[in-house]
């Protein structure tokens, strides 16, 4: 073991916008030694999400940054290499959240054993895992579709929003799915069964999403930001349900205030009048349904009605990169990185 | 009766900016006849509320405007004078919707008896009415305040704002309350037994807020906006409530964006990270709880737990002044008109 290196990508420094290759440091290590009662995990796959972007900075969050100089945060599948904890064993495959490193020491605390046989290992990190869970837990709870209420949502061609997509028809909403790209918008129309894909490059986009939504829209799960909320927003009906889940549009855009009219009063009054529910929320908030979103959502997958599409990048190196892409929209599908 | 005059105050043009006297026009009417089936109804008291200055204008909202020189409307407690519909008598006092004037003919449709026994009768516009339902199923369903969490509410000598911190108390949380004046905040605090009482027109207004928010603020009934939520947005808790029952701060502004920089974008990114919950209500939406509110309600007010105070003006006359004053704070209680 001790001629292996521990591949590790640490923060080199805290990105001033969209990060740039030189915030990451790709180092090589010595693989660490596991002590009594621990486990090394050889790390196979990274996902790679667009909270990490809150990581790296300072700005006030719901968890704390990474430090410069740490290893990158993210959640791992990975193999027991060697165990000194009597519940794993050499070999088992677990979920982990090792970060951006090829190797981990770990105390056996949070992981979760995952069985390939029910399903392919990565999937423990886009459709059954976080991501998934997230839609899940966000749709359901907070956004409540019912039938024949008009779901939208954008990204829609990636970890979170092809789930919320999927739930809200098999709720027996409408899904409105909005993604960038003329080939991501036929794969959720055609591949994930939306009602409808928009594409919100298109320069009538706003024109488009008011024709695709002729009734309003009742649940808005909130993932961008940016100029397709100012689309959505006066769309939403009476009782319209605003999960908040991220705003990837504006994760490049650290502090200061944006310049331009002041919108916040005028959005309360519709907050107001319109009697809407605007509600951030993490998923670990919801945890206590994961082992019904865990059971519910095999069961969708096994019977073909909830899909996914998985874009894995090779190797580690080209973790930094990837997740440049992701911050860009140029993934397409739940980004992982296939590590060893 | 037909020698008797109805006065009605009409809408005479709509307002720019806050309203003023020539706004409404103050005219006489023959008393109406009731058909078969109808009752003439005589206006005692007539309630005045923030919520007409939306009706007063044709900026969208979730109800129709006043159009020029129709009565103003609001809710009124009246006697029937006289009755051609078997479920109502002479002498009887009900809760109507008459609104800004001496008589109005009703079919009976929306009516409730009240019992001049139990309680006085102005108290079904105010804490046994559409303010203190307006109080409870807002507080109750939306901000659901838990044991020795802190909630803040302004406007607290208020109509409603008087409810929600007793209401508050009652549920085992810290009222911290907002008014207007060293008389108001006595009152709240002394007569209402909020356990703060802070004057929004201080200079360190918000320093006052943050020091007597040691834990932060886990529920922040809006009913004023302005420079108010601004000092409590930083203060919310992870997990925050904020039912927004109105925005009298921002009711004479119609239109137009508001200057400065945009708070938006970064409104968005504390909902997100602090997992907040922002829902506009109207009680309309609850009533299916009103029987439990007038039970419980009239319970807390026999055992001295939830106390009201009324701002009773004298004569229709006076309705334009009044509510002008109502919209700058001037009344001090719940703003009733005695009519007759």
């Amino acid at each position: 073991m001790t001629d292996l290196k521990n591949t590790r990508i640490t923060l080199a420094r805290r990105p001033q916008g969209a990060p740039v290759a030189e915030d990451f440091h790709i180092e090589q290590a010595p693989v660490p030694e596991p002590s009594k009662g621990e486990l090394l995990l050889k790390t196979r796959f990274l996902s790679l999400d667009p909270y990490m972007r809150g990581r790296m900075s300072t700005a006030k969050s719901y968890a704390k940054p990474v430090e410069i100089g740490d290893v990158m945060e993210g959640g791992t599948v990975a193999e027991v290499v060697t165990s000194h904890n009597p519940d794993f064993r050499a070999g088992d495959i677990v979920l982990s959240h090792s970060g951006w490193q090829a190797y981990a020491v770990s105390d056996g605390k949070g992981l979760r054993k995952l069985d390939p046989d029910a399903a392919p290992v990565s999937t423990a990190l886009g459709v059954l895992g976080m991501p998934g869970f997230t839609a899940y837990a966000g749709l359901l709870t907070i956004g409540q579709p019912k039938p024949g209420e008009t779901v939208v949502v954008a990204a829609a061609s990636g970890a979170v929003g092809s789930v919320v997509g999927q739930i809200a028809r098999i709720k027996g909403a409408r899904a409105v799915g909005i993604a960038g790209g003329p080939e991501k918008c036929a794969f959720i129309r055609d591949e994930l069964g939306f009602d409808v894909a928009l594409d919100h490059r298109a320069p009538d986009f706003a024109e488009q999403l008011k024709a695709a939504c002729p009734d309003g829209i009742d649940v808005y799960f909130e993932n961008v930001g940016g100029h397709v909320f100012e689309a959505v927003f006066p769309l939403l009906n009476t009782y319209a349900r605003v999960p908040v889940c991220g705003l990837i549009a504006h994760y490049n855009q650290d502090g200061g205030a944006s310049s331009g009219p002041d919108r916040l009063p005028g959005f309360m009054r519709e907050v107001l009048t319109r009697s809407l529910q605007i509600r951030g929320f993490i998923q670990l908030e919801f945890s206590d349904q994961k082992d019904a979103f865990l059971k519910e959502a095999a069961g969708w997958i096994a019977d073909g009605r909830l899909r996914y599409r998985e874009d894995v990048v090779d190797g580690l190196e080209a973790a930094p990169q990837a997740f440049i892409g992701l911050l860009e929209g140029r993934n397409f599908g739940k980004l992982v990185v296939k590590v060893a």
